[in-house]
């Protein structure tokens, strides 16, 4: 890619392209900027990638990402421990968090369920769910899953799972985003609105 | 952004969001990437990010980047010392390597001129372009510069410099692209494509 440029660059260059979002070609840019500004952005990444490397770990309880574990949520008085938040993903927990539509506690699956790529129940942190809904202090848990064909079977399955806990098990509601204009809208998402219509 | 994740993920998704092409989004992404897949990405590239500090260095003849000073391709015996190709940047040198079009040596100018961004010769390796045209040894220079406002107030001004020197001053033709369809060309280079038409 970056013929004559050494082994070196050669191997940032094939490393950053694996990231998501980054191509050959935006990943040879990336090198370049790196290798232009060092003291400000390639030394202190090559820090901050040692540094998580080091010492980010996952959560024994709730499967997130986090220097402390169990992690800071985890380990939080003033969040409410009798509610349990199901995400897919470290990433979807971030996106609750930026929202701060939530004071409670999470879970993160780990994936989900997919007849397609093989992943059943014992690839996720299903059992774990269930044991931490059934200890007596979970009141509801909440499946804040996406809403595709995997995302809606995961949730089914959960909520299955936990008819034997004594918990109410919720699901974020569906309609038109924020900013929505019906004309652009899916008629999925019109037709599960419609159905989930609500006082004005 | 990533909230409750800790100093050392904000710090690392902060550092990512700089790169060309990432945003906040793709960063996080990015970096939960990194923290998912640790011993295949997140170690390698901390390790190839501090090597790359460590061993990657500026040639002090062409201003291209490499792990040795001169670098591969001025110390190659094999490459064309008469001919050389003036590049706005090294990605540019990379792109005219891929195309493995030329076979002579380089010089990376570090930029256009630009009176809009108040950069002057004195910021760019001009002088040093100089005095390798007028060693004696050089027969021509190609101005591979880009087809922009900058590019070509760069391109004369390079050209009235290197008159003094016994070299040819060439510059890349202009022209159709490679599968362009003249449909969806700009008037500015259908007008340069008719103007350098040439026997078929």
């Amino acid at each position: 890619m970056a013929a004559s440029a050494g082994p070196e660059i050669e191997r940032l260059i094939s490393l950053l392209s694996k990231l998501p979002g980054l191509g050959p070609r935006s990943a040879r840019r990336a090198a370049l900027a790196l290798l232009k500004r060092r003291d400000q952005l390639l030394g202190p990444l090559a820090d901050a990638l040692a540094d998580a490397a080091a010492k980010v770990k996952t959560c024994g309880v709730c499967g997130s990402l986090d220097t402390q574990d169990p992690c800071a949520i985890c380990a939080d008085d003033h969040r409410d421990g009798a509610l349990i938040c199901v995400v897919e993903e470290v990433g979807a927990l971030w996106a609750m968090e930026r929202a701060s539509a939530f004071r409670g506690r999470y879970h993160v699956l780990g994936g989900l369920l997919s007849a397609l790529d093989g992943v059943g129940p014992e690839a996720l942190r299903v059992s774990g769910l269930v044991n931490r809904a059934t200890d007596g202090a979970v009141r509801e848990v909440i499946l804040a899953l996406p809403a595709t064909v995997d995302g809606q079977t995961t949730a089914h399955y959960l909520a299955d799972r936990l008819a034997q806990a004594d918990v109410s098990v919720t699901m974020l509601a569906r309609g038109v985003p924020v900013g929505g204009e019906l004309d652009w809208l899916d008629d999925g998402t019109i037709a599960q609105a419609m159905r989930a219509r609500r006082p004005a």
